[in-house]
């Protein structure tokens, strides 16, 4: 499908494309970029590109896609450095979580005749690092575009191929809807679970204080199953990333965590004012989404995959 | 280790216990009771236990250990319907995730001679019903007991091993200490995925009406893999049971919530005023919790069961 195919980040998402790539052969060559030496040397070893570059201008020249996956607060800085190192026909995108940002903060370093064409696959596990990827992260997915409205149509269309050949169902939308519909499908969600993970590690010392013993093991993460252990899991999610997104769709976070405290406020009133009928009602409701969300296939794990490739991990 | 086993309540919880005291021999008969008809049915048809009763007085006859499996709130009505029917020197317990009003709700009606050893299986699923449960539900779960000061050792020790047998690991707290440890490992988890979903519902319709088209499947739903979909699961769970738990333990439920609610204030407030420091520091401290939780091996969910059960349903 493409000659050459750049990755501008090898970490979780970057060295999925690239076992993708590989083993759909998407790509002649792969060329990798990262801003940390032991991704670099981790991509190399694991033999995930053709060559693995420091200078973000050396891994996309000849390159027919650019696929920027950093956190979306690099993405100026990057076209910034390699701008001008892009051949003309050539498609730069990304897998960011925020759409607004990318073509304000990159247009402005891209020659005209490049293709700049923002996407994000819904695609993740809270694990980071080259070593985190795996080829079938996509499958079952959906890949979001964001192409500008002045943007090529069959250049689109490629690069919608692209996705769907690594297994992703793919939607195009507004940069601004796409920022809209992440903040409560993904931004809130992971802003509540990293809060609710740091209210509940503060009230450790208090608990232990009270069992009047040497608890050693925390008793937060003992009694995890009871629900808890459901917010971790994205809690744990890269840091970097997750400051950037926070901070460049603030607006929308903003406004989904108002909806969110008022509701929350409602509930809590309910229960100070003992409204079981209240609770009852808006517990039933929300069974239908869980409904909703196995029969489209988005609830599963990546499970068969990981413990596939455990048991490879193991064998060799 | 019993004579006969009454399981008041023949839910996810009452009917995993059934089958898990016969796949350990652990009594010489079971008998069960509930108020939902169709419940009685379903687990009279699976042949889960010996005899299935309307009245819990009939289930109670006899039966050396009584294990009330039904909401928090029904526990009092219960305790005074079938109270005079208990054998002297039986063990009355329970499996509510509230606990401090448990023994005040059941005590007044059980004779001298009864042992009431609240207790509270750390596990659980969101599916509900005879037909939801299984016996390696509690295989690595914690299972807390709250027996009273005065309570006779070896009748809790008994107890224990009850729950040791059919897998679980057991820790000894009072009913105070359980009920603030799991408002914020278990009662405040539920409560703010409740809120988030049914907030995500509600934004629904706003969504359709932007994308400008007849969107037939949500969008929610669609791009819940972003971290959504991990509120959903514990957001499906028995709506009655929850509504009692909250009601039940309203105090430290207020308490874990006032101290989210701050903690997510400070974030909010760090958002609006683009303090990335902050938001980094934050998200990098919550990732070792979960690696406490995946270390000490409650991150799993119960995969290998489920997909055996799977394939046992098929095969019938």
């Amino acid at each position: 499908m493409f000659d050459k195919v750049a990755l501008i980040g090898i970490g979780l998402i970057g060295s999925s494309i690239a076992r993708a790539v590989r083993s759909h052969k998407l790509a002649g060559k792969i060329s990798g970029c990262d801003i940390s030496a032991e991704a670099r040397a981790q991509a190399t070893a694991l033999g995930l590109v053709d060559a693995m570059h420091e200078d973000p201008a050396e891994a996309v020249a000849d390159a027919d896609l650019i696929v920027i996956c950093a956190p979306v607060g690099a993405h100026g800085a990057l076209a910034e450095q390699f701008g001008a190192a892009v051949k003309r026909g050539a498609i730069v995108t990304d897998v960011g979580s925020v759409k607004g940002t990318v073509a304000p903060a990159m247009a402005p370093h891209l020659a005209d005749g490049v293709h700049l064409i923002p996407g994000h696959p819904v695609a993740g596990t809270e694990n980071s690092g080259p070593e985190a990827g795996f080829a079938e992260l996509f499958l079952d997915r959906w890949c979001i575009l964001t192409p500008p409205p002045d943007a090529d149509a069959d250049t689109v269309q490629l690069l919608q191929r692209f996705w769907e050949t690594m297994g992703s169902r793919v939607e195009i939308m507004t940069a601004e809807h796409h920022d809209k519909v992440l903040a409560i499908t993904s931004h809130l969600p992971h802003l509540i679970a990293y809060t609710i993970v740091a209210t509940a590690d503060d009230l450790e010392g208090q608990f232990k204080q009270e069992a009047g013993d040497n608890v050693s093991k925390s008793e937060v993460i003992k009694f995890s199953a009871g629900g808890f252990r459901d917010f971790t899991r994205i809690a744990a999610s890269d840091p970097v990333m997750w400051r950037d997104v926070f901070l460049a769709n603030k607006g929308a976070v903003l406004e989904m965590l108002g909806r969110f405290s008022e509701d929350l406020t409602a509930l809590q009133r309910a229960i100070r004012w003992g409204d079981g009928e209240e609770l009852e009602k808006l517990f039933t409701r929300t069974r239908d989404i869980r409904r909703g969300i196995v029969e489209a296939g988005q609830a599963g794990t990546f499970r068969a995959v990981e413990e596939a490739r455990a048991g490879a991990l193991k064998d060799n």
